[in-house]
């Protein structure tokens, strides 16, 4: 006897199938005609909305959590306008990558396939539901959700409506399975479930991250965490250096892509930090600096060993001082988390350097971390970003949601 | 304290850091010097490989493990002879893959890099160890190593004479590490060091490989297990189907890519089956058919359910016969490995819905699965043969061992 979640993945295997065979236009044809539904169907979705944001309120659930669950109008609009996006998109399955004749006459080609079944396990968002739904779909894939038990209500209405979308243009409403059992216990079943899923992309806070990365049995991608460093060579322009950083420390504080620490060449220290205290000053960002950055800005928090591994994703910043470049790559690559880097300089040999040296998915010269992101890269739509090296680095957009496959076409050809 | 597994890790992610710094000449050097020192070595390298080979008929192992054990001189010079053909090999490191201006003036390229530090786990086969090594360096990673108990004089040998190669050449030897603790409990610990292991890649047989992907919170690439198909569709030529179904089940029987189950259309089975079975009977193979397989061929042994899923390794085939292609696909689709399957057939239309809907690694065309190989492909060298979709598919090249880096440059961009 299968369980729950088993036969979720049965389900969702043999839709895959399914989705893996329709075209680009049966595929865009039922994005529009889910946006369509999406919007028409709106009073129903913030009636269902309301039972979550009541639910929580009752739990005492903080502020800004209710503030992620809250659908509007406009949210709603704007998941629409999502899927629209998504259908307007190149369609990158099918494609073949390369095409070879061999000696023997056999011919190798490597074409873009769907992954097949994709498993997200998501927080309290529920336009996650829906944005998830259209990257997958638009990939020929089907999608497993698991929401949290927060947004069950919304989770459910969302889903009823896109499968109501897919249903009017004839397209397989297993496209889409929400896991309606929140209990940890699915959580758990779902990330052992290697024979349906082909791959789990965990969306969410630290804690749930390593939690699927500890006990995922499934290929997981991880995404998310960035402990973010902007490094202030001696060369760097210091004016400019002082307005990318409060851009990387404060245009949006509680992103993966937003600076959580600034490393700082000495010979540039005594110039440069005092004008960028200002700049984060103005933003009330606190300052956490080692003891040589507190010599030039007595009144900052001393730093500690933790503060150098620390996501803040909040108003607060370290500092550390350094005699090199080198000190600045091997402090980095200690302390990071893969995410985004940057170098301010002028040197052109310090610029590549950094560039080669530093690991992470993304390494800037002169610009703001903050442009690590899907839409910024002009991938047109974003499912994550990947911190880890394997099938996916960096902002991930539809390329990171196929798999390739070998077709070979012989005539008789036997090994020898 | 650390542990003897983690000091591995460690060391393996410090070597990382300098292998991929090397430059395409200086890898080469170091693989054509560890090639010179393995032929050089051949006398140590054949006596440390006699300990293995006495202790293991001891134990009374069997005597095809012992063959896969023992180190000859044609096999030390086969070892040496593939380091020189990866030195001669394009080194994939350092290419950019794309580069594009965004309209803020950022110019955001992707860039191929090494993974970092590779984990290969392994069963009794030396000469693992040094083909892996010349993978893992020309692509600038670092790898760890963990053999059989069985093995351990050798791979000691060979990755010593490994390091002593490297060490001419002032190469950092901690591109290469053995576990030397061949405990069960360092492959656990291995498997849990996701903090130094960027990827782990079990090469072995179904046990090893499930027991990697069950525990693992390394991302695994699965790799190896062909449960292969041959559908012999009704207008197939039949002699050339007996031809290469003979080639696809016994040019070797033992391997991954071998055929293990025909499917057979039944407008082509009656006068198709006696003349595959005729080809299958001067090798001795076993053939174990359904029901209507038996009224062709009624003195072959009947095929049971478990028959459908078996990877036989073996003189053992198993038929079915189907009544259209839609019927072989599905039954292909639920029973297969994804690693190989082909498709014999004269009509067009079969042949690319058998190549669009079969869900494998490598989907042929008229020709034998026995081609599914880095080397049969063109790519020049084989890690393994990947079942999995994530990030590799299929027979794995220089290419499946690295990652990829976002480089951009900007001059003052902020996000606004």
């Amino acid at each position: 006897m299968e369980s729950y979640i088993q036969t979720l993945g049965i389900r969702a295997k043999d839709a895959s199938r399914l989705c893996a065979k329709l075209g680009t236009e049966a595929k865009n044809r039922g994005l529009l005609a889910v946006a369509g539904e999406l919007r028409s169907q709106s009073a129903y979705l913030l009636e269902e909305n309301e039972k979550d944001l009541k639910a929580a309120k009752e739990k005492g659930v903080k502020q800004s959590l209710i503030d992620r669950l809250r659908l509007t109008e406009q949210r709603i609009s704007d998941m629409a306008e999502g899927l629209t996006q998504v259908a307007a998109l190149e369609d990158p399955i099918g494609e073949v990558l390369s095409m070879k004749n061999r000696p023997n006459g056999l011919r190798v080609g490597k074409k873009r396939v769907p992954l097949g079944v994709v498993g997200i396990i998501y927080e309290s968002r529920p336009n996650v539901t829906a944005d998830a739904f259209g990257l997958c779909f638009k990939t020929g894939n089907a999608v497993i959700l698991r929401g949290g038990s927060d947004a069950i209500h919304s989770n459910l209405a969302v889903t009823k409506v896109i499968k109501g979308g897919l249903e009017k243009e004839n397209l397989p409403q297993d496209a889409i399975l929400l896991v309606e059992d929140t209990s940890r216990a699915t959580v758990g079943e779902m990330m052992k479930l290697h024979q349906y899923i082909d791959v789990l992309i965990p969306r969410g806070g630290a804690g749930l991250i390593a939690n699927v990365v500890e006990n995922s049995t499934v290929p997981v991608i991880e995404t998310g965490t960035g402990n973010c460093h902007i490094f202030v060579d001696a060369s760097a322009d210091i004016g400019r250096a002082a307005e990318i950083i409060e851009n990387a420390k404060t245009q949006r504080m509680g992103v993966c892509n937003a600076c959580e620490s600034l490393v700082i060449h000495a010979a540039a220290a005594e110039e440069a930090l005092p004008l960028i205290a200002e700049r984060l000053n103005a933003h009330q960002v606190e300052i956490r600096g080692d003891e040589r950055a507190r010599e030039i800005l007595p009144g900052i928090v001393p730093a500690t060993e933790e503060d150098w591994g620390t996501e803040y994703l909040d108003a607060v910043i370290s500092v550390k001082i350094v005699d090199s470049l080198e000190e600045a790559i091997a402090h980095i690559n200690r302390y990071n988390t893969g995410h985004s880097e940057s170098i301010l300089t002028k040197d052109y040999d310090n610029a590549l350097k950094f560039q080669d040296e530093v690991d992470a998915a993304a390494v800037y010269v002169n610009a703001s971390t903050r442009f690590t992101d899907g839409f910024e890269f002009g991938f047109g739509a974003e499912i994550g970003i990947s911190t880890q090296k394997l099938h996916a680095r960096g902002p991930m957009g539809l390329e990171a949601l196929t798999s390739t496959k070998y077709i070979i076409f012989g005539n008789g050809q036997i090994r020898k």
